[in-house]
């Protein structure tokens, strides 16, 4: 099939006279996630890992991914002819230099300048001299003839009680940053951006209740690019009244020729096809990034009882399969389904932020393990499962991290747990001076694993969106620099981010704990203005997997007050039973 | 006298047609400190402080200082004309500033060529479009008729035995990375870098063994650029084996004229005047600077040599201190040249690596103070004396402070100093991943002192240069990004540094206390190489001013390793009665 399919492209190619055909896993707006519609890559390599890029010259195919997927990708890309290029491994070479190597000057590179963002097309270029780019084709959709269609739920306005703020409002703080930056225009492609400045949501995205579509930012008008039907008459009067237009999704192309003055946009993300029909442009950060990370009052409000809402989810699920698991084995899938059914109990959500992640022991060592129905994991008394999961609601997006002790485990793996809550306890009562970056505290969380020759080696935590994307830019917790992301911006109050320090022993165990933290000012005196965080989640974490002698006094105090707080708030919401084992799961140590 | 020096720098002005001379704090070469020859701005303002820049027009004389300096200023600067320029303050102008204000199109600005960096001097010509610039003339010089003369005193060679490594091995290094920079020559005008290429010292700073000199290094020569008097002949035959030619300190200017390859320099560190005779050039960091700050294996065996022998002489003094002042008052001063003293006592001990900072309770608030002979400042059996002192020795240069409780202190200030140790333990018993800066690890030490909303306000830590500069690029502990610094470098196995958390409350009492560490590799795993800190310093920190109760178990822990490990060491260097004290001064808390 997948043979087939690659003699259609190069047919298609022959004929368009491209020597190599590229195609990413992305959609025409850098999402993070992308729909069925986008899953170009998936269709013509058959290999279904959520990252990986694939590239198809007349004589060879190659799909380079990264070490996360070489064994999938290695027993799906059998008899395909596709050759898997493991990305990092010594030897092999990257995309830029495999395509170095075929493309002569004067040959032609295709793709769909519509999934790849500006700058890294720009990036090829450089590196490819000489060459011809193609890029009006999509190539893969000309012999997709089963290809699923744009998904087209409909959209719905984020009222001003949950939002905190007026789509006129927004607009006009997006108009000052225009303005600083000597631009009449503004096109904005990311999705959440986009929902964020309209108060707008919609369900084109997995777990993102966002609307496919672009933005183009006048400093009178607002034009949304949007397939109209998903739009009903009232959304529509409500845009209008702020002065916002609605156009069909793709005619911003044809729109963005007509445009000569200056255009702010963002390179790494606007795609290269719509970036390419900018006339006059000045790059930069889009502006809403910053103003949509730092929540409002009206957000963190909301916030708190959000959280109190998953909390009480979660931990009548902790509840429930404690007790559970004494009567019967129970598989991932199968508690990961009544996480949610808990969850879907409360009316204000919307389903789940992303896709949970439930994992019993050595599975848990997989950071990005999915439970499966197909192949079920039997769960006993013993041992520990660490879910992760979060749910949308009216009142924001959640993502917590609870792992679960189900019986009896070594003090090895206490060791680990006490560690690992020590490490989220260090970040959520760290307090320090304005101006510090998520790289200054992120040894807090890190540094207890790290002193016994362990580490997590992935961020300590992320952003999170109100209502949106679950990954949010800019605020975060790593310890390296890295240029390309801008996580390492200073931590403003109001920002969301999670800490989630672990423990993944390969093959053993895997241990997470994750709390939201929204980040706020404290005292200001001549050193400066002191910051802190509040924590947002309401959730127990598991006292018997912990060591209450390898924590220092101040740690236990924190632990102990945080457990009093989840006690007092979750009480309400508990049946007899529920309330008196949350009783004992918050008791003071 | 100040009127008329100003009087005699403008008629020199008025003939060198210049409109406004620039009169920084600096030598020839961007050094820390400066020696008296080039004390101009003290000289024409009358104002003595380290810091400071001046600016003469005809009719207006400026001096901009920062705030350590506000009140100082004011006092020197009385009846001079001369008017101050607050740095920092709202509605004050910069510099550069002041200079657009006053220099139009085709009028001339002078300053010394040679005391300006290129860098510096570059970006005052963007600033100042059309202003013509005269380089020159030292026209402080021409009015200066008592002017102190250059140093002169001998330079000597640094054994291999002391420094580890020939000065042909690092030569070769040093070209090793003009290769990489397709540079045919390197030119390095920074007195400590010059002195660790040749392993030569001299007397030229005053507390810096550097000699006054430049170097010029080709692939196969190096010129070094010194006043002959001050070089030996058996110095001269040492250096000539590694093909080291000498020739007169300011002849590189004429012999830059002659080069057309290329040169590697540093327009931070080269000053306007010779980097203006540079034809082809590269610019980079000096190489030496990261080579220079990992000490070899010789050196650090010698460092730990060093830190006994100092500590002796510290650990002494306390003892000497802490019993004397039972009996008597004793002056700042006194204190301050009685650890000189103890310190003499080691032949292998040069003297001070920079001067003392010896102060009683709130004179500890002032970072930077100096103990005065002739106004004498009496010490009580109450409160404490903080003492920030260093000394140079073929083994090495160290800087150690400790806070000395000489009687009763309240629990506020006890706090305090529980905070400061506490903090210093966080870095010194830190386990970190290779890569990381120390702007990931600052938080260590502040986060006990910015938890009751302290902040030190200045670094944590700073690199310390071998029988060479106290203060040396470019390791060190800080939590800001500050671009022009270079202080945020990846933590090398090698690099010295110290760590110094402190509180200075104005008016009321100051505490640091100061170790040096050198960073060590630990295990490598599947995670990748951990890193770690040795502590060099050896002398106890004064357990009568601790809560322990305010420690955790690991911090106390590290406390009673480090002084068992004191008592050990030092216990051979001390008569009976000192023995005795030093027992209980490092007893397990």
């Amino acid at each position: 099939m997948i043979k087939e399919r690659l003699a259609a492209l190069r047919k298609q190619m022959k004929e368009l006279s491209m020597d190599a055909y590229y195609i990413p896993t992305a959609d025409f707006h850098e999402s993070e996630y992308v729909c069925e519609y986008f899953t170009c890559r998936k269709y013509m390599s058959g290999f279904t890992g959520s990252a990986g890029v694939m590239v198809v010259t007349m004589d060879h195919a190659g799909l380079w991914t990264d070490g996360r997927y070489f064994i999938q990708a290695e027993n799906q890309l059998k008899d395909t002819t596709v050759t898997l290029y493991r990305m990092g491994q010594e030897g092999v070479p990257t995309v830029t230099e495999f395509l170095q190597g075929v493309l002569q000057e004067g040959m032609c590179l295709g793709f769909d300048g519509r999934v790849v963002n500006s700058l890294y097309a720009n990036q090829l270029k450089e590196a490819l001299p000489g060459v011809n780019f193609a890029i009006t084709d999509d190539v893969v959709g000309k012999i997709w003839t089963d290809r699923p269609g744009l998904p087209d739920g409909e959209v719905y306005i984020l009222e001003e009680k949950w939002s905190g703020e007026s789509c006129a409002s927004k607009l006009n703080r997006v108009r000052e940053e225009m303005k600083n930056r000597q631009a009449e225009y503004h096109v904005l492609t990311t999705l959440d951006d986009i929902c964020w400045v309209l108060n707008v949501r919609g369900t084109d995205s997995v777990a993102s209740p966002v609307v496919l579509s672009y933005a183009l930012i006048g400093m009178d008008t607002m034009t949304w690019y949007v397939n109209e039907k998903k739009v009903p008459a009232s959304v529509r009067e409500a845009l209008a009244k702020d002065g916002v237009e609605i156009r069909p999704y793709n005619d911003i192309y044809e729109d963005m020729k007509t445009i000569t003055e200056t255009v702010l946009y963002d390179p790494k993300k606007v795609n290269y096809a719509l970036s390419a029909l900018i006339k006059n442009s000045v790059c930069a950060d889009n502006p809403e990034v910053l103003m949509k990370a730092i929540k409002n009052e009206t957000e963190i409000a909301n916030l708190r009882q959000c959280h109190i809402m998953d909390g009480v989810a979660v931990t009548k699920f902790i509840y429930w399969l404690k007790h559970e698991i004494q009567k019967r084995e129970i598989t991932e899938w199968e508690a990961a389904e009544k996480l949610s059914w808990f969850r879907a109990q409360n009316e204000n959500c919307f389903g789940g932020s992303f896709g949970t992640i439930g994992a019993y022991n050595a599975n848990a060592a997989m950071m990005h393990y999915s439970p499966s129905k197909d192949k079920p994991v039997y769960m006993k008394n013993s041992g520990m499962y660490l879910v992760d999961s979060g749910g949308q609601y009216w009142q924001g997006s959640t993502d917590i991290t609870r792992t679960i002790l189900l019986g009896d485990i070594c003090d090895l793996w206490k060791d680990h747990y006490t560690r690992v809550v020590r490490g989220m306890i260090g970040i959520s009562k760290a307090q320090f001076l304005y101006g510090c970056r998520g790289l200054n505290l992120d040894i807090l969380a890190r540094g207890p694993v790290w002193d016994i020759d362990i580490d997590y080696q992935c961020g300590t935590g992320h952003g999170v969106g109100y209502l949106l994307n679950i990954h949010e830019a800019p605020n975060g917790f790593r310890w390296r620099i890295v240029p390309e992301r801008n996580d390492s911006c200073v931590m403003e109050a109001g920002m969301v981010t999670t800490i989630e320090p672990g423990v993944y022993i390969e093959n053993s165990h895997g241990i997470r704990v994750e709390n939201e933290v929204v980040c706020e000012k404290r005292g200001k005196n001549e050193y400066g203005q002191f910051m802190g965080f509040e924590t947002l989640t309401v959730c127990p974490i598991d006292l018997d997997a912990i060591l209450p002698e390898e924590m220092t006094k101040s740690e236990r105090k924190w632990l102990n007050d945080y457990h009093a707080y989840v006690y007092k708030t979750l009480l309400p919401f508990m049946n007899e039973e529920e309330a008196t084992w949350l009783q004992t799961a918050t008791r003071s140590i």
